[in-house]
């Protein structure tokens, strides 16, 4: 059975360039727009061409090499022909091989915010649509406020599509601007579009106001359109847009729309998702959500709980899809009621191979289950589960001890009376034999603690230089600064991985030098790992990590 | 016209507890159920009693006033009678006034997971529903695996549903429990359900693995279902549950729903909905998503961009809800008067009346988004606001001033040669020109800081006997130890009030040691509030607080 085609529009550096906090370079939109090919979009849209700097220069030279590049911009103003509209014209004359502009499609806007009449706007429409089309331009109509102006007048709104195709735009995308429409209105609305116009010609532009921007742009689909519109995690203008990363693996893989629809995203294409939603995040500079669906990694995980069992019977039950076809992976937590499988699972993602009846496993057990009634989690510190799972089973290399430590923090008034905080933190490690010191000041006792650790550690040095804390996090368990504090440090280095490691003691200085400690320790465990692996092959590898 | 009822159960305590990270304490618990009702839920499921004991505590007494105090369980084990059950009887005996029990639908997993009979199960199940609603229980059926169980064998999955009816079930609750589900399939099967079983007897507990959870939990509405399952902020296994706090604004202000549907959740309630969603992130130590419809700091926020000029003539067209009906506010610079009524409010809930036209509170909203902008928070440290606000409005007196403080933290080793760690604080305060110097050993700087502060307070040490550090929270707001930490403080005293302070600064002991200060000073400020109204009445209260 023939399927139908449905295309896929990132607007993630035009939209998604509204998000709060978020403003891209110029080096950023390129390496988006190939994380955006990675994956396999139809369009990229990069920007508004004239609008400010970045944006111009990005679209200077044309920045894809498969997916259709699109620079998006308004229609005509009143009072001047498109051809002499210097807004339209700089898209016109841009790199882009498709132009998107917006018009509103709402009379009540059109008269409040353009103060133009009704008519003009649709001539305006027409106009520019023709002179990009004549340019050689693909060319697509946004309809800003579309639902809302088919509410309150669809004969109007229904005006702007028919005039827009009339005049040879390839897309005319139905915009839900305010995000405030309900997946039933727009299946129903979209339907009455397609009496209309075909459904080919249509696309949808859902935002996430109510939560239901990618429930939206799938019932759009279901109701006739054939592209969406959204962007990488969900960027965008206050909550965002239809996230792309959601849509796209329902569409590949759920048989619901598989079967009914095609997409240019391979198997291959999906298996990077993950990768480059967290790639994505890490320019952005911010932490990905743990629980996004299909690339979160909370999204294939489990607490051992009531479905434990079941679990160990049959993963896929509990999984709506296998966590690699978009390159994530399950994540049975340590914790808790761990037994032996989920052990065995865990230090296979390590690369560590043991046999279910090595007697070190039980007592490799025995330690989480001590540690953990003691306050640790090793669900949110698989890299420290790493290291004691080494230190238990006796591969874990004596790299360096820490002798003595010391932090202080004194607010006082200077000459000037003003209030200043001096922290100081002195700490002394042994490696090989050899007494290093080290003192440092900081912005606080950890960070004083970290420097000093870090300012001389011997032969290490050099390996721990592009190592750098992304994270700090701090949780009391049981309430009072008298009960026991839980650290969790998140580093990462110039490889990209992030790990995380824990730190717990009734003293949060303790349990935070510890979970720096950790840290350190399986940054050079990687190094050891890395060299021995280059070294040995396989065989070597397995001797370091697995004893 | 009337409207159906809809009813909202909240698992935020018992799905959400299994959330990749949240370990609730038996005072969050006790906290959450309070938020909860605060918004208006109907049920508030507590967890599972004879799990852990954590849960069984918590049902030892009645945790709600006004919504029904739920149990969760599973449905009795094969080989014994529901009466002999020692998990159902856990459920029966405890406080709770209804019951939730898992039960299977999916004739696969039953067999693979529980290997038994699918009669055995609907056996379980009838004998499960008699003998908890014969002990008086309200009693609920979660039907695990409905969805997938209804796609693979119909029949079973609907004798599930009509088994539990007839058993005397009040609610059969339909589970995408692994999340796959399209909303399209739930309206489908939800469709054919109500066939065989009257809408308003079930419910629907939908996760968010394809983003759709929301999506899902409307479209059983709208095919017939009258119970929404789901949690605060979308906590919940994997990607989490229905997020409620984006379901209730969209069922209580969206006519398409409010038409037809009704809750209980008043127009007062709502109005609280942004402020519960971020005391809840606070409490479980994590930022509120920014993005987050209706209540995310974002969700009305709009960055000069196309649509500036648009909004700056109507607002209400790219806001498809008013903020303040969700307790949020509009983030456009010009909304200088939305902040002035928000602050009024605010300071109403202290017993501050200020006019509107009072120069100061033009200060006080300056001094507010100047505090915030430096990472400040005044959602979850109410008290710190109250200190605050007297502070700018001159009507904080002066109690005690704070000269000097140090603290140190050394770990070494002794002359038994076992590790230890020492922790010594000194501070030094002046009260009426009186200097007062004490130190204090603690588990911890922030816990010596606390005792030394607290060991002599001069002639308000009476005042400060019974106040208490329920809770601590630390969280550092961009990242690495070196950046900007906020630290909440969760105090109470003997009347059982509880309230909330913060501090910032890049040095967790100064930001620890400004919630410490804040906490001491908002009690000692509650007894000369109390002291003054009893002595002068509302004029001298008035005085006092509002200058």
């Amino acid at each position: 059975m023939s399927r139908d085609r449905l295309y896929l529009f990132d607007t993630t550096l035009r939209d998604g360039a509204q998000t709060a906090g978020i403003e891209f370079s110029l080096e950023d939109k390129i390496a988006i727009a190939r994380m955006l090919e990675e994956i396999g979009v139809d369009y990229v849209e990069g920007g508004y061409p004239g609008a400010n700097p970045v944006d111009t220069a990005f679209f200077e030279e044309n920045r894809t090499k498969k997916a259709t590049f699109t620079a998006f911009g308004m229609t005509k103003r009143a009072g001047r022909s498109a051809a002499n509209d210097p807004g339209v014209q700089g898209l016109v004359n841009s790199a882009a091989a498709a132009t998107c502009f917006v018009c509103k499609a709402w009379d009540y806007q059109v008269e409040l915010a353009l103060g133009i009449s009704t008519e003009e706007n649709l001539e305006a429409l027409a106009d520019t649509v023709r002179t990009a089309a004549a340019s050689g331009k693909e060319v697509l109509i946004d309809l800003e406020h579309f639902f809302d102006g088919y509410k309150a007048n669809p004969t109007y709104a229904l005006a702007c599509v028919t005039t827009a195709l009339e005049a040879g735009a390839r897309w005319v995308v139905l915009c839900d601007t305010n995000g405030g429409t309900m997946p039933s209105e727009v299946r129903d609305v979209v339907g009455e579009v397609t009496r209309h116009a075909p459904g080919e010609k249509l696309g949808i532009h859902p935002h996430d106001d109510t939560g239901q921007a990618v429930a939206n742009a799938l019932a759009a689909v279901e109701a006739g359109v054939r592209q969406i519109q959204g962007t990488l995690n969900g960027l965008g203008e206050r909550c965002g847009n239809a996230n792309l990363v959601t849509l796209i693996p329902t569409l590949v893989l759920k048989p619901f729309y598989a079967g009914r629809f095609e997409t240019g995203v391979t198997p291959e294409n999906l298996e990077r998702l993950t990768h480059i939603s967290r790639a994505f995040d890490d320019r952005l500079n911010r932490a990905p959500a743990r629980q996004a669906p299909y690339v979160g990694a909370s999204a294939f995980a489990t607490k051992a709980g009531i479905h434990a069992s079941a679990l160990l019977k049959d993963f896929s039950t509990y999984e709506h899809v296998p966590p690699e076809s978009v390159g994530n992976e399950r994540a049975i937590m340590v914790s808790q009621q761990a037994g032996k499988s989920n052990l065995l699972t865990a230090l296979a993602r390590h690369g560590i191979a043991l046999e279910k009846d090595d007697p070190r496993l039980e007592k490799l057990l025995a330690t989480v289950k001590e540690r953990e009634s003691r306050g640790y989690s090793y669900d949110g510190a698989d890299a420290s589960f790493a290291v004691l799972a080494r230190r238990v089973l006796g591969t874990l290399p004596d790299f360096f001890q820490v002798e003595h430590y010391r932090a202080m923090v004194e607010q006082r008034h200077n000459a000037q009376g003003d209030v200043v905080t001096v922290t100081e933190a002195v700490v002394k490690i042994r490696i090989d034999g050899e007494l290093l010191m080290s003192v440092a000041e900081g912005n606080g006792p950890v960070n004083a603690l970290d420097s000093a650790l870090r300012k001389d550690l011997g032969k290490y040095s050099s390996q721990i230089e592009d190592l750098e804390l992304a994270d700090f996090k701090v949780r009391i368990l049981d309430g009072g600064t008298g009960a026991v504090t839980r650290v969790l440090v998140e580093s990462r280095d110039g490889s990209g991985e992030r790990w995380s490691t824990i730190g717990v003691s009734s003293n949060i200085i303790d349990a935070s030098f510890e979970a720096l400690y950790e840290s350190i320790t399986y940054k050079l465990l990687k190094t050891v790992v890395a060299q021995d692996s280059a070294a040995g092959g396989n065989t070597g590898r397995a001797r370091v990590i697995a004893g």
